[in-house]
Order: structure tokens, then C-alpha cells, then sequence
């Protein structure tokens, strides 16, 4: 008897009905039973949230494409409540890959941090399964290909090789096609942050209101980060985990006089 | 002339009504100018979401308690987007400390990457500044001032001694007197998860709808985390970073063979 085909689930944050989602699933396709469970609606920038305070729905969608039909979901939530629904009760088994994307804009440096795409992965590695979230650093439009074939086989060797418990790949394609791409780079996050400008508008009633607007500045000039990759045409692969805690200056806080000043017990 | 005090900004996830900031803002002012700019509405799972497809309001709001009336702002927007709004555009000049809580309920293990909490303080820290994540380990009602002196005393000594770039506190204190409290424990996550049991219900249209229900598991049975400690009546500090690179992976991950599988180019 053949061994049995892996499942895989599919998720995004730009919505189940973004072209990205489409491009990732006709990708899949070749590597196993492929599945979608995507958010109703653009959850962009929502970084690791769950739906605790209000059900959510899920309504099975029809998901026609290149790729033929593919049993699918649209969830009004997030994309971490995607993964954790599907893989609790829309799911037939436990998926053996957890693929998020494809992206529609770069999820490089700290923007991780608040990416829905990155987000659906990172839970999926969390619940033990291998994980990897696809970015096409373009923002609006063009050519979804490159990124799927680079998805595909990162996808595959992903099957093949297994990753190690709570790591998860995130996955940066340049706007460039194939041949013109330089090769495949692992690299870190830069360090990095949004310089915010907000916009201060008033509404047609004269009341004040802000819209977020900002600068992004790259702080990080050392070698091997996702932003140097990119500029310089290579696809930037990076290993992702979720501890979060600064393990390398335990020692150091150590040092401070927390303890004495704070135990008041006998 | 007296060096100028320093100015002290306060945000949480539980909303600007919330027992829990009223604790933390009379604790705080014997420290500095404090500003409290928090969210509307509870906003707790969020994880670190922002708001870029609405515009968000700023309520000048009136916080008043035992601690006389303090400056505040209530946002229609996230404790990330607190932040970030008060940084750029409500506070008189940067602040020297971002403080987030006192949350009602753990903030520890996995559930940091969920916490609003925690993603206030670490939106400052991302923009360079030193915060505090304070969390009372009771999930309703109880007595805020026991975390309240903690959060002081650490607040004191992180405004003495500063935090290294990137690095935030997250804190957490048992539901326990002082005079209970065994003492404070340096700590790491705890390797955890939920496994969810998603309650499957019907609307009274008969229509599916699911909520997210489920059981928090601790997969860590080693020394030094942040779970060991609360069980054991310890206050638990966990410095925290927002770089995700699984740097020990990185080497490994260089053994696959990504590169000349994905270039094609010349």
C-alpha cells in the first residue's frame, strides 16, 4: 500500500480570496492532499492575535482555480485562529505542513513581529508541526510565480527533512523572476523599527483622528540579515522560534537587587 | 537646578477602566510624570496587532483614583498602537519608561506571544526604550496592591540601572501577600501550548458557530522558568527581546540544500 499523500494546510492574511493564497495552493498541489483555511477578510498586520471574546465562523468556500477544486474554509478571525480551528475541527488528521501565504509584501526584519502571515506559521510550530511563511516583497500586484516555485521547494524539502520542534522557516521572495534571482540566502532579522508619523486628519465633523504612517529604518549594517538578502537579490530564508526570552542576559539581571527588596517573607 | 523628573508613560490590554492600570499609575507617580495612554476597550489575545486600515481616536480621558488626576488618553486602538500614538504624538517628549498593566491574569509561557500586555512594552522597547510588563496571577478580582509595590520596586531599579537595547521585563506575581511571596526568580518561558477544544454551538438560526475554548499544557519539566516559579509563590522577571531568529538553527538550516535548487540563475 502507497504511503499515505502529506496534508497540507494552507492559510494567509491577506484573505482567502487574495491571488497569493491561489498562487501557494496550485504549488502544493504536486507535494500532497492540500486543504485552506484562510481568514474571510485581510488580516494584515494583526501579529499574533486569537479570538477569545467572540465566536467565529467558518464557512466552507468554493476555491476554483489552476489548481483545480481544494476543500477550503473561509474564518472570520485571525490567521493563528485558521491554524488552530482547522487543526481542531475542520481538518481530517493532523496536517503534516503548514504553509502561510503567499504574501503580498515583504515580512522581513521586525515586521515578523506583526505579520498575520508570519503569525498562522508560528502557530502551527507552537501546535508541533512544521511551518513556513511565504512573503513576496512586492506590494501591490505582479507575478505570484517565482515565489510559488521557490514556496514548492522549500515546501518539499520541508516533507522530506523535517524541522527541528518550534522552528518555523520565514520565507522572502524579491521581485524578480526567476533567473534573475541570485540564489537562496539563511539569514537573521535586521534589527529595525517604524519611525511613526502619524496623520492627524479631522472628520467631517470636525473631530480630530489618526491614521498611522510612518518611516521604515533599517538600524542593523552587520552581515547576513533578511534585508541585505532582499537588496541584493537573493531569496532570504529565516529560521523563526518563539521564545521569546533574552536567554543570553539572564545572567546579567541576575545582577540586579530584586530579590532582597522584593522578599519581605520570612 | 533639579534634573527633571522622569516622565513615565502607562498602558495594558485590559482598557483604561481596568482595575489593574488605576494600581499600577498610583504605584508609578512617586516615580516620575506619569501619562496614562490605553486602549478603549479591552483588547486582551491581541498578540501584537496594530491598526493600519482604520484611523484610531485619542479621548483625552478623565483618570482619577487614589493617585489624584493623572493625564490620560483613551485610544480606539490596540496597547501597540498606544504606544506608538503616545510616542509620536500625545506625550510632551519621549518617555524614559513604558509600563504596561498590572493585566488581570498571567502573562506567561507561550501566552506572552498572545499578550497585549506584553506588546505594549515590547512596541517601546522596539522603539528604544526601556518598559515593563507587569501581570497579577488571578484571573478575577483579588488585590492589585501586592503587584503594585512589585512593579514599583522594579520600575525603580530599571529607571537606576536602564535595560540593554531591545530588552523588556515581563513580570508576573503570584496571587499571594507580600509577606507570602517567597521572593523573585530570573526566569525563562516555559515551553507550553493550548490544545484547543473548540465548544461547537448553534445560533438560534441553527447556523454553526464555534469559541475558542481549550487547555493550557506545560511541556517543560526543566529549572528556571517562569511557570516553576509562580507554582512555587515566586515572583517571576523574564527579560524578553522581539528578535525571533532561531540563531542556534542557522548553522543547521545551511545544510539543506535551498541554493542550487532555487537559483537558476547564470
Amino acid at each position: 500500500m502507497a504511503a499515505r499523500r502529506p496534508l497540507i494546510l494552507i492559510s494567509n492574511d491577506d484573505g482567502i480570496d487574495a491571488p497569493g493564497i491561489h498562487a501557494l495552493a496550485a504549488a502544493m498541489v504536486p507535494l500532497g492532499e492540500v486543504h485552506v483555511v484562510a481568514p474571510l477578510l485581510e488580516q494584515s498586520a494583526v501579529g499574533h492575535a486569537i479570538t477569545l471574546r467572540d465566536p467565529v465562523r467558518a464557512h466552507p468556500w468554493p476555491f476554483r482555480g489552476p489548481h483545480g477544486k481544494i476543500t477550503a474554509h473561509a474564518v472570520t478571525g485571525t490567521p493563528a485562529d485558521c491554524v488552530k480551528l482547522a487543526i481542531d475541527k475542520l481538518l481530517p488528521r493532523t496536517p503534516d505542513l503548514v504553509v502561510s501565504g503567499i504574501n503580498q509584501g515583504p515580512n522581513a526584519a521586525v515586521n515578523v513581529i506583526y505579520s498575520g502571515t508570519v503569525s498562522a506559521a508560528t502557530e502551527a510550530a507552537i501546535l508541533g508541526i512544521d511551518a513556513l511563511a511565504i512573503s513576496y516583497c512586492r506590494w501591490v500586484g505582479g507575478d505570484f510565480g517565482p515565489s510559488a516555485v521557490i514556496a514548492q521547494r522549500i515546501a518539499r524539502q520541508t516533507l522530506q527533512r523535517g524541522l527541528p520542534p518550534g522552528i518555523l522557516l520565514n520565507v522572502n521572495v524579491p521581485d524578480l523572476s526567476l533567473q534573475a534571482m541570485k540564489g537562496v540566502l539563511i539569514t537573521r532579522q535586521a534589527r529595525s523599527r517604524w519611525e511613526e508619523a502619524y496623520s492627524e486628519r479631522l472628520d467631517p465633523f470636525e473631530r480630530p483622528y489618526y491614521w498611522m504612517a510612518g518611516t521604515f529604518v533599517n538600524l542593523d549594517d552587520g552581515e547576513n540579515t533578511d534585508l541585505q538578502a532582499l537588496e541584493t537579490g537573493y531569496v532570504s530564508v529565516t529560521p523563526i522560534q518563539h521564545d521569546l526570552t533574552a536567554h543570553d542576559w539572564l545572567d546579567e539581571l541576575g545582577t540586579w537587587t530584586l530579590e532582597s527588596e522584593a522578599s519581605t517573607g520570612s
